[in-house]
């Protein structure tokens, strides 16, 4: 019987608060709490062994840790449980608790003005449940009444047309499933190692089912300029005023005007009752709280564009409107702040995404670099989706870096950090699509590392 | 421009509690309510749209409905907002609150022993949010500690072997999207008409990823007996003791053991800490609070396959072990309860689905089945999984019957409700996957009829 000896298996959880240490170590989601488990007492297991087998019976003894009481049943197999509809909008267990979104305190000046981050540790396959969705709001989240929306078309067009949330949800609509990465998710790694989690390396990145109008049918009803409309500006309605600049190609292409998320409307503070869907495109152009569009002949060059949201070059020049998100990936188990506690066989297991289509290939690296075997891609694989990638491991318990490198359907190869700095110096903030390294210590001690 | 009238081209959701018709009607959702509506009084759109050009004025205008204060911009849209993690863990808008899961009082004796419905018609694409997720508890539901919980496999194996939550989450997984669908879902319909909304007469469907590992490589672990193990019980922890028999060929295809939903780790009602995936296959096999396999070489005829989940046939005699859900879809909007307010454009959308694997096609009708027309299918289109469908239509005000039909990739075509009951009679209460009829009055009224 594999019943684990208390330590045998375990991946201890990081502490998710990485900015101030002495936050005590909340350790585990997943019931991986060494402090929590004891060991079984009164369990229907002991039970369904006893009555089982012999070789069942022997190993569920042992299992009982001398508890002569083993064939009491646990407490929720002898009772009546809560009622259906108890939570007529369900929450996570109360066993779940640690596993938020969580702000990087101090990061910006106004915590209204800042980031909370996705804890990708804990989550599974690729959809991000809509409560973890991570945030970056410019001037704070409001929750506004839908049926006093409105959303404007004007600019180059024939005939510039207000719509209500009614106007808009009754046209023709789509569902699809996209990443929205914030441009400056891993900004900190520029420079150096930085955070010890991979929420906080990584965590600005979610994905979603996506459901809206296309942008393209919106343009057609307002009859857009086909000569001279170049580009759009969307803009949103809270107070930061976020305008955002994209091409009219990509306008007419996949761009969603979408008020609905993973089967439901839109959360508050992911832009509640409307939000630009710009598949690829880094976040900050999937403008929240979406009131208007406007057709133009050229790029708006918007303070959100000009001063914001533009790439350190090392020569002291700024790239502007880099907006894609290049291909990428990321081992998110086991990842820094993470231990394993014996060796053997685990499970590695990460996310894989590119702002150019779908995810080929993504290769794992446990030397370092040095070489590469190819993981499991999970289904269905979709272009500008996050890609879910497994792969067997067994560890000897030696000292050992972990990677993953994703290749997306360009072939382009997701670079080295070094590769990275060698074009663009180490003082931007946006864009670091660089392969990133775990170091997992003798001790079983994840942490972050930089290997060039 | 196309501001309405505070009553064009609305949909005025259903009340959405059907059994007590004095509960007052709770409208709407999607701002969709007439009686929140109001004017546009203090909004960034009249502001916008003065700055715009003449014509977006004149319209604009005539939305301030008169109000001179036309360059108000609302308060979101001048103040601060909420900070970021203000909900660590997301919950939606407080205008959101009206779309719940739901009981039907009354249809069972005790409510832990019920089914709460998802209210398939404020919902899209195909991801059921979790905390919408339909309920069908046999004793009610209970958070347990996943420290504590332990899984067993024994019977016809080699090795019986129990394994805490920390074994099987280091083991190979996988992550795949699939629907889950009560074997009694619109069971009220087998007899005449019974309820007026998709979410009471469809919702016990729901659809999410799954993460887990095979239940193939778990049996492989154990060294099941691969002459003998002909079948599998799989059994719950909750006080039901719910226990279900799976033929070994389906159990080593593509059934999991499963931890993770769209994301995160199961919700506490969904069978927290683990429960069977069995896809294609009605939920009641899906066990939840998963805690044995026992592989035998014969069905096992429990209380819950051999007195419950069997299909009562017209000549007095029961089938057993009919447990996939065939070919089948709705249209969840327009849908009964709801109101169309005027003529013109509408997206008809719905939802398909087959136990058997991928959805092929959907059509539909606006004339009670005479005719028929292709929808669109939302991709992915995954095997065993929900498929979004949307179509355009043009209401000219006439009462109409909505239908659609769904077709699977074996060819099996959706049955009319004349056509089960030929075969099956009128007293069944599980598998009936008949065409769905809403009749529009001219009214606007949409309302459940059966159309033969």
């Amino acid at each position: 019987m594999s019943e684990s000896n208390g330590k045998a298996g375990r991946i201890v959880r990081a502490p998710e608060h990485f900015v101030d240490p002495t936050v005590a170590h909340e350790i585990t989601q997943h019931g991986l709490n060494a402090a929590r488990r004891g060991f079984l007492r009164q369990s229907f297991l002991a039970a369904s062994a006893a009555l089982a087998s012999g070789t069942a019976l022997a190993s569920a003894s042992k299992m009982t840790d001398g508890d002569p009481n083993i064939l009491t049943l646990p407490e929720h197999s002898t009772t009546l449980g809560k009622p259906v509809a108890a939570n007529p909008y369900g929450v996570p267990s109360r066993f779940e608790t640690n596993l938020l979104r969580r702000e990087s305190p101090g990061l910006t000046r106004v915590n209204a003005a800042s980031v909370s981050f996705t804890p990708l540790q804990g989550l599974f396959g690729i959809i991000t449940p809509s409560g973890l969705h991570f945030e970056r709001h410019h001037q704070g989240w409001h929750d506004i009444d839908p049926s006093k929306h409105r959303f404007m078309i004007n600019g180059l067009v024939k005939n510039p047309k207000v719509y209500t949330m009614d106007d808009l949800m009754r046209m023709p609509s789509v569902s699809r499933m996209h990443f929205i990465e914030c441009g400056a998710n891993t900004a900190m790694e520029w420079g150096n190692v930085a955070v010890p989690t991979v929420q906080y390396s990584h965590g600005m990145l979610s994905c979603s089912e996506f459901t809206g109008v296309p942008l393209s049918v919106l343009l057609e009803d307002c009859g857009y300029d086909k000569k001279n409309g170049k580009f759009v500006l969307a803009e949103g309605a809270d107070g930061s005023g976020m305008t955002r600049t994209i091409a009219i190609e990509r306008a007419l292409d996949d761009v969603i005007v979408a008020w609905g998320m993973n089967g439901e409307m839109l959360r508050p503070e992911n832009g509640y009752p409307l939000r630009l869907v710009v598949p690829g495109v880094q976040g900050v152009s999937w403008v929240k709280w979406l009131r208007r569009i406007e057709v133009g002949d050229k790029p708006y060059a918007t303070k959100d564009e000009a001063i914001h949201y533009i790439d350190a070059m090392p020569d002291g020049m700024y790239r502007q409107y880099t907006s894609i998100q290049e291909c990428k990936s990321v081992i998110t188990t086991p990842s820094g702040g993470q231990r394993l506690l014996d060796k053997g066989f685990y499970n590695i297991t990460g996310l894989a995404w590119s702002g150019r289509g779908k995810i080929k290939r993504v290769d794992v690296s446990v030397d370092g670099g040095k070489s590469w075997r190819t993981a499991r891609l999970e289904t269905p694989v979709l272009s500008k989706c996050l890609t879910r990638f497994n792969i067997d491991w067994t560890w000897d318990g030696s000292p050992v870096v972990l990677q993953s490198r994703a290749i997306d359907e360009t072939d382009y190869v997701q670079p080295k950090i070094n590769q990275l700095r060698a074009v663009r110096g180490t003082k931007s903030i946006y864009h670091n699509n660089a392969i990133q390294s775990w170091q997992v210590a003798a001790s079983g001690e994840v942490s972050n590392v930089q290997v060039y």
